[in-house]
């Protein structure tokens, strides 16, 4: 007989304790194949419990293939290989917090930051109020989007971009890096695709992720140089013509046209169009994007809510052509969204009622403003033969290209010990030009004008001499 | 001079009515390379406008290459090439909605579906009210998931499922199959992967999509062939030992200790667990994650809320073996947690203050009733002789074999007209049995009682006859 001292005061249930030490006696080897067990009756009646706590315990050993249940003759337990697993130490602690050895940052000039101060929280809340409780978005929804949000999203990109789509073009993600990824899936590996040097680091980093082979079409003075692409024998190209990423420039109508008309030329050609930052210029109107004046549906349009309203609430989108929609669905279906409904639900009401454009609009003028403090701290503090800006009048952030004698290595390391963090050009190139000069993303929108101010005086007095 | 005509009554700004007009004329041809504007000056005096709005006009026109300005002679009109992009039609009409053709489904025994009525929506609301104005939800948070979510998720699989984890070592994604995509992006596509035969076909499309070569495993009865998997050569195998999908079978423990010595017997093994639809077990206690057993860190093991809270909010862990913690960082630290910071904040808060355990005896007591009433209803309809009722006692379907003489297409179709929607059991193999017989996952979890009892009544007596 099983010799259990049970513990009526325990928290743990008696059929709980039971089958926990039968486990433990197995896994021991104490109780080895092919011993019987009792029978519940017997074992019940000796433990002085009910027959059917024995029971309860005895199935879960047999749900869990510890004892087999044998017809008519009770209770086996099974052969249970003892590895050298269980001898072996549990794993080693955790891992060390990669943030904690840091020094301690004042200013950070961080290109990818925005400014959280203006958002209209009291307007999501109450937005948010009539979404929380609906059971409607606990249901598993469309794995496009659903299909207000995509209208409301068409509306937008129609009005404000001049992109032709329509809501059953749209797919809704969780920001550019996921709809890069949904991309990826959709094509051939063997494909090669062409990327402007410098250009997005996260977006090189997805496609060779996913096994693609990339070339690199050097910008020729912050141009794209469509010639070369179509030397490259690539088949899918990733720009951003609106603001050149990281340089700023625009895509001139002349080399849209020509990128279009090389996409036209051939079959299965496609343009991937990264629109971002595209809401924010300070000067003129927004440049309409490249893909409206696609009519061959060669373009992939991709934007997202990022730096528009936040990038922790992770949504983007993209307008496929009608010749992609079918492959998407055929490979990209079993991904269900993955914006909450709840999410989508809110963000639809923003953009509907309009909060969204209004936002848009006071965003701008505040960004307007911190750019053009920027900037004009650097001129005030800077001797003009030292520096050079560029990629400014839009976006989030101006490149400050250095022409004094200092090496990049020399400004980082000064910058973080004097509190800054900066962020070099290098890291987008794929291959540096012969002639790089030191230059850095100096991001103005998570900094207010005081930040900016006393940020751009250290760099010009410490960091930079 | 250029001759436009200006409507101060428009809603477009002066300067955007003259860009316009100048573009169309260079688009169209009418104004053309190496044509000279006038100067801004003289343009501004002839239109009667200042001469900013006609100097924002050019800007714009520059910006976007249409135009460009030599310094000190003028702008000049660039040369565009007139593709034949611009004869083509617009795109078709948008895609027809691919659901409009549908007959109208009364009973649809979804095995996916959840019962959403019973959720604490309010509690769940004013959860979110702290947090929907939080400008800290709008900046961009840790790629692995906020680390109060993760402690919580840790201390959850820890408790109940026994699962070995640090937050360290967590992962926060927007469901399985956004985390599969991950972990499809750490090994090399030339590794084959092993899987349940049958199995869970979302996961086989998406290994699919990546590229990866599968090897099926047949299951023995129900039962999942380690030796078969070793004569294989994968080294990377995908189970569901809790609740094999779609059988809904136990991998018992002798199974479980052979897989774990499998992979600790080679490098680079790997056992992707796949814990789905754990949380609901109505006969014993859960069984603990095959993880929980691995003493030689080679299990990633995967979760998701679909079904304890809402396949809607998409929300899904893994716990990663701190073998592969380096390499996620280094591949997959690109996308950030697709998890809006705002869901994140929400669910740690229900997790944390003991609401989703509470949700989760409740549920668990819910489903079970629904479970029983539903075997209850086949067994008072159908002849036993005609059905065989198994993958019981667990998660939120039951399987339903068919005995007779009806092929499972008639059955479908059949049930179709009469309003029911069925999924059979064959779409989740990747090779049939010779000694296949017609199957059908019938959930109960979306239904109420009275669908149930109705939903078979006619199954038995108008569908399976």
């Amino acid at each position: 007989m099983i010799t259990i001292s049970l513990d009526s005061n325990s928290s743990l249930p008696m059929y709980r304790q039971i089958y926990e030490y039968i486990k433990e006696e197995i896994l021991s080897g104490t109780l080895s194949f092919p011993e019987k067990l009792p029978s519940s009756r017997s074992l019940a009646s000796f433990l002085q419990v009910s027959r059917s706590t024995v029971d309860t315990a005895y199935e879960q050993l047999v749900a869990e293939g510890y004892i087999e249940a044998k017809e008519k003759r009770g209770f086996y337990v099974n052969s249970i290989t003892h590895t050298t697993n269980f001898d072996l130490p549990a794993p080693a602690s955790p891992v060390e917090n990669e943030n904690s050895a840091h020094t301690w940052i004042q200013f950070d000039f961080n290109p990818d930051a925005i400014d959280t101060t203006h958002f209209p929280y009291s307007i999501w809340k109450s937005l948010g109020k009539n979404e929380m409780d609906n059971p409607e978005n606990f249901l598993l929804g469309d794995h496009l989007g659903e299909l207000p949000l995509r209208r409301a999203i068409s509306a937008y990109l129609h009005g404000s971009r001049g992109v032709f789509c329509t809501p059953e073009n749209i797919v809704v993600g969780a920001g550019l890096d996921y709809l890069l990824q949904m991309i990826c899936l959709m094509f051939d590996r063997k494909e090669k695709i062409a990327m402007e040097d410098p250009g997005y680091h996260s977006a090189r980093q997805i496609f060779l992720a996913n096994g693609y082979s990339l070339t690199d079409i050097p910008l020729q003075n912050a141009t794209f140089d469509v010639d070369a692409l179509a030397r490259s024998k690539a088949d899918i190209c990733y720009v951003t013509p609106s603001h050149q990423f990281p340089l700023g420039s625009v895509m001139g109508i002349r080399e849209r046209q020509k990128l279009l008309s090389w996409a036209s030329k051939a079959e299965n050609r496609y343009i991937i169009e990264d629109d971002h930052d595209s809401e924010f210029r300070y000067k003129g109107k927004p440049i309409p994007a490249l893909q409206s004046l696609d009519r061959c549906q060669n373009v992939i349009y991709i934007g997202s809510l990022s730096k528009a309203i936040s990038p922790a609430i992770r949504v983007g989108y993209m307008v496929l052509p009608d010749s992609l929609m079918e492959s998407y669905r055929q490979i990209c279906s079993i991904y269900a969204c993955p914006v909450s409904r709840t999410s989508q639900a809110v963000l639809t009401s923003f953009i509907r009622e309009g909060y969204f454009e209004k936002h848009l609009n006071r965003m701008r003028k505040i960004y307007k403003a911190k750019h053009d403090f920027m900037v004009e701290q650097i001129k005030k503090n800077f001797p003009t033969s030292q520096i050079q800006i560029s990629g400014d009048n839009a976006g989030l952030y101006i490149i400050l290209r250095y022409l004094g004698t200092l090496s990049e290595e020399e400004i980082l390391d000064r910058a973080e010990k004097n509190g800054i963090r900066l962020r070099s050009l290098r890291s987008c190139y794929a291959n540096l030009p012969a002639d790089y000069r030191p230059a850095f993303l100096l991001g103005f929108a998570g900094l207010e004008e005081s930040n900016i101010k006393d940020g751009i005086t250290i760099l010009a007095k410490e960091v930079f001499t």
